[in-house]
């Protein structure tokens, strides 16, 4: 018989993620704070519950979908929060993106519960939650993330086992590096083909066509071309998790001489105020270093 | 009909091109230094010349693909050199890759002879150039690599064109520092993961399924899982692409502050003698900064 | 008539800089934690207090040179702690070097004890605490450090005032930034010279007689000509300011880029077993880098 | 018996030296391109030459101080130009700044004259001149430079023996890196210190009153406070200095971090046409990256 599942945080990430567990046939218990959200899973069949805590009592497995550590918090140990019916029977699965070291805290604090805690931030956005093809990057005992695999898959098309607690959130920090430096590199290629008289098409025609292109190069084409960055990911979180890994290798003793450089111009644009822009906009740093572009 | 092709340069990569130009159904000369090269293609119908100056004599359109600036210069200008051959009916397209410098020299000692000149060189190697799945950077005047395209696509499965004659060699230059950023920025990925407890494999696994996925990462797991580097392009001379990018870059007053600091880790890398491994090698530089690893 | 005087902390900074204040006639009353410390201090006329607190009962002003932020909290807050004998007649100094953040703490816990409380770390180590020539890098009320200045003109040259509470720690991680860029210049200029053949005497007899000489240049020469490098100022701990002063400069929104660099470099350092040598092994950290050295 | 010494170029540098030889007792001959200048030369004794050649022809030891290498080739070889006359039982001194690369070339250049050749760039400008304080940075064979050492002094209070002829162009690179981190690194501080609230005025007294204090740093201080930059130096040519130690260093495999890092941000300045403002104008580029300021 299937887990009953307890759903939490019905924003743009977790509605879709909470319909793709429903219609793999698993019970469904959600809970958002503002109650408007969640109507079309009601329709999908999903019961609500009008506390965290409640919620929680009615689940096998409570998994949490919100915007950060202080959304998190809020549920877990705000007024009737989830954590009060936290115990050893249950298993708790945070898949908000949070930094490593505020999971290891959540660890800390919900041991006395006796909850199986597993960290599991996901890679991917919207459309990707949708099509549940979301690569989930799970921290954990691995027989409890292998039990809660086929939950998983309901999400994504596939659950990477990082580690023990924590590490979910690690490998999410270090795949955000790599992120960072494939667009700020292909900026770097552009702006400096566009200074020696290349064209960006065709740029884009030979990256297209041999062995370094990327969805990522191919979803950020147009913001290149129109010089005009709506926001995906926000530059300034860009900043914000370039700076917790330059500080985290600092202390690992890990040389990222290209990660300190990439903070150094990511925080650049901050202070020039693209911090709302696209992460994309690393372009427009560039360019301010570069007047006759 | 078809051009009369003369093909210069039977290593490697020349062989397989001429031969696709042959299959094509193009009546091909070859010539190279060396004699015994070129059995196959005799096979497959070609003619062979004595002499660089000789093949021009029998040819509408010339293309060398050669290792290098020196052996170009010497089948241009040496005893019997190419160049005596050359006239404004001829066509020379350079393959080889060469400074966009050199080719900018090359143009202006070639105008004398009014012979109409393409910058052309790949990207791509071994493997593509037998399957005619390179990707052509073309420099020169537009209706010139029109002209040439249908021969060019025998060769490989696009023609960008670039601009003017200088640009093709230039279009690679940007796309080498690409290729730098996109290596190390792996590696220092990995190299930090590692240090943070993460196996390469989940590492792959997540890049692997995601946007941030490219061919030449799968191309260069097996030698970082390894750690050993057999050579495809030699550290070393990506340390000298990277030095003339920058040194490009410097009279361009374009910014490439991630290229700098990779021509600082590329050098490192062949000052402790990994110049003659594969650039992947850039990871044993990020180990030798990190002795824990 | 003179203000009576308490002073805790009498390591090889604290005793001298005490003997100095006891030399300009003040009344003195003196604690260390491990009594045997103070001898010749009380032969030059200072009283003995059992405990913080008690010494605290018995000064005007009293001041605190220990070596960090723990047993600074230790003698304030610790069993029978001067904060308990602190009031609004009092005045607090505390001259041990502390990052910022921990004066800033400092501040806010001593505020309701009433006490007029000044920052006050120095610049300069054994010898000029010994010789009257510190600099005082003073942080308060500008009238409460204007009372002060005859008192702290006895340990030092000069005082210099800084701003609010905060502001002498903030210049001293200021300062030691150049410290770090004048130290790895140097080394950075040197390597690279002895690379190129010239030698470490002809370099040091140029920059000796020129506009770049500095004290510290001279005091650096014997490590650099010895490759030997008895500790000063421990490289660890300029990783450790440098560290301090990048996080400062990332929320200031401040560039440090060669701040940063630095910050990459002396990590190098301390990854390397070095931390505990003088920060001027910063050139084993580029001779590492550069195996012909 | 002196001497007898033939001095081309008589600008800013040249005349000061001549007349400090003269005061020194040899017999001089002069020759510069625009005869107008050298008036106070003849006052003092010198006489004059019609062309290089004949100078040469006067003279034991030619000495050169011209404004680079296009200056130098022209006296040397130009119409009535002095390589004519230079023999195996005279001496040429070139004292003008030109890249050590220029200077190998003179060397093999000059080789089949005979001439005795000595490489001696001076470190200090106008007023050391004057003041007969340069510091000569001279390479050449040992025995060489010790005859003309008497000659040298009367210009400067140092004559440092570099190497053999190109390590005085190789030294006056290698304080001018030091020269670049110096200035470029006050800048940072001073950055970052008022981004933190600390006063120009404050920061100069800590620095003025310990090690760290150098000449330059008086030297640039009332640039820094007025934000105006008088050129003594120009941005630009530290630029370009750089840029060739960068080059150089690279050749040599010495890594110059800092050294890269310094090349980025002064090409930043000359992008923004700051090249002919000081090179302590640096501060203009720091501030550019921090809107804030």
């Amino acid at each position: 018989m299937k887990q009953k599942i307890g759903f939490m945080g019905l924003g743009v990430m977790g509605s879709p993620m909470a319909a793709n567990i429903l219609r793999a046939g698993y019970p469904v218990t959600v809970y958002n704070r503002s109650p408007q959200k969640g109507e079309e899973l009601v329709k999908l069949g999903a019961k609500r519950a009008s506390s965290p805590k409640l919620l929680v009592e009615e689940a096998d497995v409570t998994i949490a979908m919100v915007t950060g550590p202080d959304a998190l918090a809020e549920l877990l140990w705000g007024p009737d929060g989830a954590a009060q019916a936290f115990d050893a029977h249950k298993v708790f699965i945070n898949m908000s993106t949070v930094p490593p070291r505020f999971t290891g805290e959540l660890r800390d604090k919900l041991l006395p519960t006796g909850v199986t805690f597993i960290d599991a931030p996901v890679s991917g956005s919207k459309k990707p939650a949708e099509d549940a093809t979301l690569v989930i990057l799970a921290g954990g005992r691995k027989e409890d993330v292998d039990t809660c695999k086929p939950l998983l898959e309901t999400m994504g098309k596939k659950v990477v086992f990082c580690g023990e607690v924590g590490q979910g959130s690690m490998m999410k920090l270090a795949i955000n590096l790599l992120l960072g430096v494939m667009m700020e590199g292909l900026c770097e290629v552009v702006n400096f083909g566009k200074s020696a008289g290349l064209t960006l098409d065709a740029m884009f025609e030979v990256v297209s066509n041999g062995p370094l292109n990327a969805a990522l190069y191919q979803m950020k084409a147009a913001s290149l071309r129109e010089n005009d960055f709506p926001v995906n990911f926000p530059l300034k979180h860009m900043a914000k998790d370039l700076k917790f890994l330059v500080d985290t290798a600092y202390d690992l003793g890990a040389p990222v001489p290209v990660g300190q450089m990439l903070l150094h111009l990511y925080r650049i644009g901050v202070a020039q105020d693209w911090g709302d822009l696209d992460f994309a906009a690393i372009m427009k740093v560039l360019n301010h270093l570069n007047p006759k572009m």
